[in-house]
């Protein structure tokens, strides 16, 4: 191993897709890689960032090989990107890497380098297109039964819906896995009203995007795919104009307040003015 | 309200405090901004990118005046930010904004533009310090009661830990709030075993970064305050050195298969062959 370049292997989030959602420091990394490795959908998101670069992309499910892949290319001395889009630490691909080092005993001091570059997720990337959905308390399920038993993920449907969570349901639904969006709807059902807002997203904020605003009853009538991300509001969210609201804790402990304050029309000169009010220019520091 | 300029109201989360992870998106609409308005710490956080800007800023239980503020100065024609560190969408200032636009019936057509901008939430920050600890099912709970009523906290954080979901606490303890984080403890280990792993990270990936990797039984006897999230594990989360690492799925699944790549030491010089590889430059299109 003497006399080798310390190898570096970058978890990266790039986020939604559109390039302006990435962060600087994903930028950067995926122009310091050497070599990217990634599903050939992610690849695809980022082409244009990573020109004359090695590409390595490999089907969905070759996870496991891509994974390793990116690992012994980084052991061999190169910079390599494993990128994932939304957070490569949500149902992306850095608990498989890390899994993969601790069977290699990696040592991060004598091995190869490793950092973790998050991103923006894809519940708040779908969240800021309906406007606020989430807002408090939420819980992500994928239902995905690849790697999990759906006993388990019915539990967790079960748990986050008698409790209230606002719930972002990733991978509802691909060609061949239909049956899992009906029975969670069924089990939605049982704790929430039929009228609780559910947004439903294809390709947030990436080429393709569309939106839909239903409600918990009606979500089925609607196209969900590989590519949608599902948002069921809690007890308090609600719909207005073409967004879905959850509100800030509930309403009744500050409702008094947020009225008196909206008949008011526009907070007034003084009040503004009360506040701590500066132009960082002027400070002369 | 004739021949004056349409305002705009940005609902902007610049992510975990380094401008390194603040999206191009978040720093452009900063830059755009005539007018910054945010909680006294999230304004210091991003100083050096507002200068000369019109700077409002309120202490921190002062949200509905800050939300007010700014959506009026808006419908006064000007550019208007309401900043959130993390994703303004979680726990942040979006939800507020958004039902105070629905008070005073605001038409997205007729009235000022809103624009609400994703940002890295906290919890994806945090993740990205300890390794890999999230990567599959996760809710997010605040331990926060003022705004939501304790018992309801108790049944999330009781559901929660029974449907073995990783847990990201927000807003764990501050000065006058110390109990919640001692329930919230008794709680999970009801359901998760006393050496679940557990991070705890103050000022992820801002200036006085602080990390602890400890374990579900031990977590009290850390400093936990204001500026800190905890990541709880679920049953197959395990630490590695200094990591934290949740495996996706269940490895039961594919342990085989994942031991016999590992085997092989580095992944054959074929193997990679066989994958689709290609220096993107020489496409020739």
């Amino acid at each position: 191993m003497e006399n080798r370049t310390r190898g570096k292997l970058l978890l990266v989030g790039f986020g939604p897709g559109r390039h302006e959602h990435l962060t600087f420091r994903a930028k950067a990394v995926i122009e310091e890689a050497q070599v990217i490795i990634g599903y050939k959908t992610y690849i695809d998101l980022v082409k244009d960032l990573i020109e004359g670069k090695q590409i390595i992309y490999t089907g969905m499910t070759e996870e496991i090989d891509r994974a390793k892949a990116a690992i012994d290319l980084a052991y061999s001395g190169k910079v390599v990107a494993l990128i994932s889009s939304g957070d490569v630490g949500i149902y992306g691909m850095a608990g498989l890497a890390f899994e993969l080092l601790k069977e290699m005993d990696w040592d991060p001091v004598r091995d190869i380098a490793v950092e973790v570059v998050p991103g923006v997720t894809a519940l708040s990337s779908c969240a800021s297109i309906l406007g606020a959905p989430i807002t408090h308390d939420f819980a992500a399920i994928s239902l995905s039964d690849l790697l999990t038993p759906w006993d388990l993920i019915v539990r967790r449907l079960e748990a986050a819906a008698s409790a209230d969570f606002v719930i972002a349901l990733y991978n509802p639904k691909s060609g061949r896995r239909t049956r899992q969006i009906v029975e969670a709807q069924q089990i939605m059902l049982k704790y929430k009203a039929p009228d609780t807002p559910v947004g439903i997203i294809k390709s947030g904020l990436r080429e393709g995007q569309q939106m839909v605003l239903t409600d918990l009853a009606h979500m089925l009538e609607h196209e969900i795919g590989m590519l949608t991300t599902l948002l069921i509001g809690n007890a308090s969210t609600f719909t207005y104009r073409d967004f879905m609201i959850t509100p800030r804790g509930y309403r009744s402990k500050y409702e008094g307040r947020l009225d008196a304050v909206v008949s008011g029309t526009f907070v007034s000169k003084e009040k503004v003015a009360n506040m701590t009010t500066k132009i960082i220019g002027d400070r002369g520091a």
